[in-house]
């Protein structure tokens, strides 16, 4: 068959039908953390999206090797700092050897990020463990002629790389403004141009991350090992690199740069960017205290919080927006999406207890159709979210008796919400701990007994007092031709 | 205050005050997983016993750095091997890419050892991530005149090293019986002596796990990482190294031989190891179909198993032997172990609500004091288990008004077992997401209220349905004179 899926490539700024390189076999790289601090929404947003496309892929029956890795070095903020990285700094500061704070939040990112419902990659690759790969391709980019020494570091050398390729196709920057505009910065004397960057930098006498090398005791630039790790897990050619807009300049763009200088050729077919996050319209930053880490945002600890939100209400948020839009968090916006949440789950409870006909009055075929054509078009998950509703809104008509399906039809529909709720968005009912603890349903189906028969035997004051209290601890119990009903809301 | 907490040092073959080398800093390196299986009881049993050395030694107010490595390379079965490590072996069946395999198996590692309660260590390293630490460490060491290359391998020469140190010292074998009764093994043509072990491997063809070095593609052997892994994040001399017996030779032996030969001196104080796990009186191993991991326990999915046993009831069965001696696993010691562990929550619970008197007829700062006692012999924790149970019948008799506590005693008795249990054994009552589920106890309380007031009114059809139903549903109702009390045994 042929495929559909339609993937949005940030380097030809169009949708494009995806084809695998080497089918079935699919091949993802993402950029992942930098742990030098608590996961955070911005963390949250990346790894839910490219979470969506591995199980998405996977579905589809490819075989995905997918790749996501672990900054824990090299990570400068910009090439005039000192030579110490963040998480050298960050480890001074706590008196901690950095590998502490590596260990700590590396943690503290897989915790959290598992409480998302988010896959663990087939490979999690750390930089501070492929510091030799990362040396070889620093010396074949010297070798080819596109980086040199200076004073132990090694840089990119930008201006006579793109007389042969072009620096900023993926950004669409221009070199010559991207010359113009690079401010001078103390530090900055070692290079040849300002636009150049280091793939191999120097140790300063307080720098606790260092390893030996032929140009000095040191230690690798941030872009250098995206492109040392994709290439060695998933080979010279694969097919897709993901990762957060904001690494598209400088890092992405350096990455090409290097890998083509390396190896003569680009290593991505697909380039996938997700885009920001804003918090009440305003960007996240720490100065402007509206910085929310995973933790807060699950424990409700944050002045900006009105309550907490569960990892399942976060992770349904960012997908009701489509991933290359932003998304403005706010109380208002987390609570409609608790509340959509649980509608949708209601909905498959239903689903769970209807009964079937001999003719379906509703097209469930179309249904599906219309969920696979929004997850092929570049991965709409708001789309597919509306359409899965309507697909709540047929399951109540067909409880009411309003509409009626057929067994197979039953079946299709219990499918199509296992495939595209639970293996496609990754969205787990959370309530159905306490709905489906079968002691707590054992005690309160007892109780429910007690009160029929007191009911049964004119005890009013019993059977008031059962449901009074029943109703008070939030169950809502309804009576039915039967006997009884009851849900936790 | 002088310390007093003894460690049996397997160096000297004695157990020695522990006296800290930087205190109040502790360094601590501990040999983990292989990660190229399933966690197993062989995991578990060094995972818990050094879990339980860490929480000793914070509790005690040392700043600990618990260093605990994950082997991913190198690990040879012998030096005759093919080259081919086991971990490599298992992917190219698999069809994967090694490190496929190893995120993998880190990953159930880490949740099936986290289940046990075990904390995270300070730093996880990896050996795939030390390549260039390694590298050097092979260099100091031919330098040193302690190795010699051949046919692109570096081989540790012990005759030599023997001539200067005690090869054996560790483990009491003696070189002459070592050279005398290895055996001669396809492959060792390369070395001087049988003795003699790789510190640096060239790669077959087949390797795919491979790294350039000056003697040849490669890979490290198996005992360097933790001579280099130690040192890097502990220092050149630190306090405690520990691990499996199974590892002291030639493991631990191998790796004092290398850290002398390179730096001149030991970087160990304290050696210890944990004893063995047996099942039903024999070894563990697949070919003997005893080979049970901690999932199959968890679940009871195994055809030498009655029944699941619980994370907690494998830990409490772990430490109800001391570290040093052998342990049998068994169904009726399991039972046992959760009968056991069952009757500490029930004192616990019990200690929550004991009323307080004037004066007090038991002695809590006796108890205290001999717990401390037993944690301080060598971390004996099946005596200070038979000591916390004298605590259980101390509440039990204090509960039944046959002795009596003062609110001071009382708090001092509810610290000791927050100390004891929660931080230094690490257990957890497993029933108490049960107990506590606020919910369940407002349901069932509900209906033991009706009950009481169906005798009151002779309804004993009621309140014998209520009590049978919930007896039947595993509760324990008890009736006192207040009322009623209720637990899930």
């Amino acid at each position: 068959m042929k495929e559909k899926f339609q993937i949005y490539n940030t380097l030809t700024r169009k949708k494009e039908v995806f084809e695998a390189i080497n089918p079935p076999h699919v091949g993802i790289y993402v950029c992942g953390p930098t742990v030098y601090g608590d996961p955070h929404l911005g963390h949250a947003r990346p790894a839910i999206t490219f979470d969506v496309l591995f199980r998405y892929l996977k579905f589809k029956g490819y075989k995905v090797r997918y790749v996501r890795n672990i900054t824990d070095v090299g990570h400068l903020e910009n090439d005039a700092d000192s030579g110490e990285d963040k998480i050298a700094r960050k480890a001074r500061i706590e008196q901690l050897e950095p590998m502490e704070v590596v260990q700590y939040y590396t943690y503290r990112y897989h915790k959290f990020i598992e409480m998302l419902n988010v896959l663990p990659p087939s490979i999690e690759p750390v930089a501070s463990g492929h510091i030799i790969e990362q040396q070889e391709l620093v010396e074949k980019i010297i070798e080819n002629g596109y980086a040199y020494e200076s004073n132990g570091s090694v840089y990119f050398d930008v201006e006579e790389y793109n007389k042969k390729y072009i620096y900023g196709k993926l950004s669409g920057r221009r070199i010559e403004e991207l010359m113009e505009n690079t401010r001078e910065l103390a530090g900055q004397e070692e290079k040849h141009n300002n636009v150049d960057f280091a793939i191999w930098k120097k140790a300063g006498p307080q720098h606790i991350m260092r390893w030996k090398s032929k140009w000095s005791e040191g230690f690798p630039g941030w872009h250098l090992e995206c492109s040392a790790m994709s290439t060695k897990y998933l080979g010279y050619k694969f097919d897709i690199h993901g990762g957060g807009m904001d690494l598209l300049f400088p890092h992405h763009e350096c990455e090409i740069s290097q890998t083509v200088a390396a190896f003569g050729q680009e290593s991505v077919k697909y380039w996938m960017h997700n885009n920001m996050i804003t918090i009440n319209g305003q960007k996240m930053a720490k100065s402007l205290g509206n910085f929310i880490n995973l933790e807060q945002l699950f424990t409700g600890n944050h002045p900006m919080l009105q309550q907490a939100y569960s990892p399942m209400t976060i992770r349904f948020f960012i997908l009701q927006a489509h991933y290359r839009g932003t998304l403005d968090f706010s109380n208002e916006a987390l609570q409609a999406a608790d509340k959509g949440l649980q509608r949708l789950f209601a909905g498959i409870n239903t689903l769970e207890k209807l009964k079937t006909s001999d003719k379906s009055t509703v097209n469930i075929n179309e249904l599906s159709s219309l969920c696979l054509e929004a997850m092929d078009d570049d991965m709409n998950t708001p789309i597919l979210i509306s359409h899965l509703f309507d697909g709540v809104r047929m399951i109540n008509s067909v409880a009411a008796g309003n509409e009626s399906l057929t067994q197979e039809d039953l079946s299709k529909l219990k499918k199509l919400y296992g495939d595209f709720v639970t293996d496609i968005l990754g969205l787990t009912d959370e309530k159905s701990g306490l709905g489906s603890d079968s002691l707590l349903k054992e005690v309160v189906d007892l109780l429910l007994h007690v009160r029929m028969e007191a009911k049964a035997k004119k005890d009013y004051a019993t059977s008031d007092k059962i449901r009074n209290n029943l109703t008070a601890m939030g169950f809502e119990i309804k009576d039915s031709k039967d006997g009884f009903d009851w849900e936790l809301p």
